[in-house]
């Protein structure tokens, strides 16, 4: 069996850590299987080369920053192959230059285009345990490139997808999927199984379980994956295209902190302006969630939408920028302390009054709702943020407790 | 102009010391010059690293403490060049893979063998200043290699002579080469030009502001180099092919205290013998300094010389491996509290009596002599490390103040 095997940061943080890990990667090595490993930066390491970054100048470009980021995981990956050596199982470590890992151009936020195997092979079949950097690539430029917030999911995907690895492990610090955060509502149960949908929908939504993007890649290419956890040998949550056990309503509740809501007022009610508006935010790589647009006044119009937190600043700045041309409106309302509460499930599908239920949930513990936005899978509400507990909890008691 | 500048790890070792040296680089900028700059890891980064490594594993394989290290200067090039940035400048960080610095194959101490200048001018041509990581190159098996201790000083020298740079100039925490080093001899003067010859064999006894390599390097391809300060504008000391001012008898005084002799007595006095040591030792990259031979008890022979004191013990046990096969000996005895002490002068080659005159200003403070080692324009002895300050000015005093 050739198995995939992807560690996060807090899994590596430490040296007893990192022995842990490669405790567990020398027992799978030593049932004769194939293992590739994919790493994280250890600990904070990525938020403490960010600050340094941010200190010596808060613009930095993000080539540059890339330049520095992808030293954390180069320190991990060389760290756990002498780990490894140190229990007597051959190692060896990879960057995204030896690999070779392409994408594309852009920094900061970029996709793996191609996955070159050869090397990897190679030192497999010399019977040595690879392992890889995560979260980072080489673009056409031959400069370094890194896959956006939790881009080693992404990594250990596509490297699963190009080796036709037999399976795909992503370990983490809980013990799989739960049908909420269970810091947040104690009642949250772990799921055995979710399909490939579902996990998309909490992923984007703010579960911070699996980075989105591996699991819209391991649909693609048909990767199952186990969502398991590092400290015990309990069984995970599989990943998978479809879910045999009796379909449940709603599989999960998500809620999402990291966002803000941008409101948009007074623009001239002219065709194209929407598309100026998202197209200029889009250049820069600004994604945006929920959008909502309404008639304004005096024959102008009004949109809304919601932007992570983090891009918030900088969503305003690129609006800010064409607002003296091609995108004229009064004022521009920001909003920080809001959340998105969403639940996910595969069997919404045929059931009517889903989000009816939602909202009635909501209304019962008086939480007002200023946003909703629906999927087929899907029923997402934004509400302040200080109500984002007490919302989950009241939505999780509605459908998965019954 | 086209002018390659180094900057060691104590001056980008925190944020002012990087902008120091970032305002250095834009004013030769903006001179209109050409500017690459190559950069050593940040302060004690490179030993933190080791630390770290070794905490995970004492015997860690030379490939993968390799790929540990050269995070240190990828992380030192992003910051200088985001901070060149905030002042304006536009500029563009490149490690080993990008340049891309070819070595030979071996780990922790390669040599450079070719280096690629086609992104370098390409950078050039856009108006970039170019940072570039020193102390790293790939070998063949695309693996990362170092080139040793003060390997940062090789890199620039072989970026000036591959790029044909006009100047290539070496930042150091002193004004320049002395006639020894200052802290140790409060009368040492700094000079103003020395050749390539004595600079390398003070820099391979251990004057420790050159890397040796990096002069021979020099020399080869007649690159003019320029050792001065970072922390002010003095003009430094010049290293050439030939030195115009009076030749001074001898131009400096060297102590090198990472030194420990290795005594293998009672040998077979076969022949091949001193060929099969030294061949095991340089097999293992272990370089041998002062060897003296002479005759053993009862037909034997004993066989002493000096090795690094941080190769000491892996010499011990490359000899022990070997010495019940083809090395029978006695017994190993080793010494690690010993210092050489040198001179150096271009001088020497046309005057007699040069070595007497040092071993009299031994004699005249009580130094034994343990080893004595000549070439054309140097004179080394070993002596007790104790004694090593006090001998260091008793021979300065001699030659270099009167």
């Amino acid at each position: 069996m050739l198995i995939v095997k992807k560690f996060g940061g807090s899994s590596v943080a430490d040296k007893e850590k990192i022995f842990n890990v490669a405790h567990r990667i020398a027992d799978e090595y030593k049932k004769g299987n194939e293992v590739v490993v994919v790493l994280s930066a250890m600990g904070k390491q990525t938020d403490l080369l960010l600050a340094q970054a941010k200190e010596i100048n808060p613009n930095a470009s993000k080539r540059e920053i890339d330049m520095l980021l992808t030293t954390g995981e180069q320190v991990s990956v060389s760290l756990m192959a002498m780990a490894l050596d140190y229990l007597g199982v051959p190692a060896v470590s990879l960057n995204a230059f030896q690999v070779a890992m392409h994408t594309t151009r852009v920094y900061g936020n970029s996709r793996l285009k191609r996955i070159d195997t050869e090397r990897i092979h190679n030192e497999l079949q010399n019977k040595r345990v690879v392992i890889v950097t995560g979260f980072q690539g080489v673009n056409k430029y031959d400069d370094y490139t890194t896959l956006g917030r939790g881009g080693s999911d992404t990594t250990a995907v596509a490297l699963a997808a190009a080796l036709h690895a037999d399976a795909c492990e992503i370990y983490t610090d809980v013990e799989g999927i739960y049908t909420a955060d269970p810091r947040i509502v104690p009642t949250a149960r772990k799921l055995n199984e979710i399909t490939y949908d579902e996990m998309l929908e909490l992923a984007s939504l703010g579960a911070g379980v699996l980075h989105n993007r591996s699991v819209e890649m391991a649909k693609k290419y048909g990767v199952q994956l186990v969502v398991r956890s590092s400290l015990n040998l309990s069984e995970g949550t599989v990943v998978k295209e479809e879910v045999k056990m009796e379909k449940m309503l709603v599989s999960g509740v998500a809620c999402d902190k990291n966002t803000a809501r941008i409101a948009v007022i007074g623009l001239e009610d002219q065709p194209g302006v929407a598309f100026k508006l998202f197209h200029h935010l889009a250049r820069h790589n600004v994604n945006v969630d929920i959008i909502l647009q309404s008639v304004g006044r005096d024959g102008t119009k009004d949109i809304s939408f919601t932007v992570k937190e983090d891009d918030l600043d900088e969503a305003v700045a690129i609006l800010e920028r064409h607002g003296s041309s091609s995108l004229k409106c009064q004022k521009i309302d920001t909003e920080r302390n809001v959340a998105k509460v969403s639940i996910v499930g595969a069997g919404m599908m045929s059931n009517a009054g889903v989000a009816a239920k939602m909202f009635e949930a909501l209304y019962d513990v008086g939480v007002n709702i200023k946003m909703i936005s629906t999927s087929e899978i899907r029923v997402t509400v934004l509400i302040d943020e200080q109500h984002a507990d007490k919302a989950m909890n009241a939505v999780h008691e509605k459908f998965l407790l019954s």
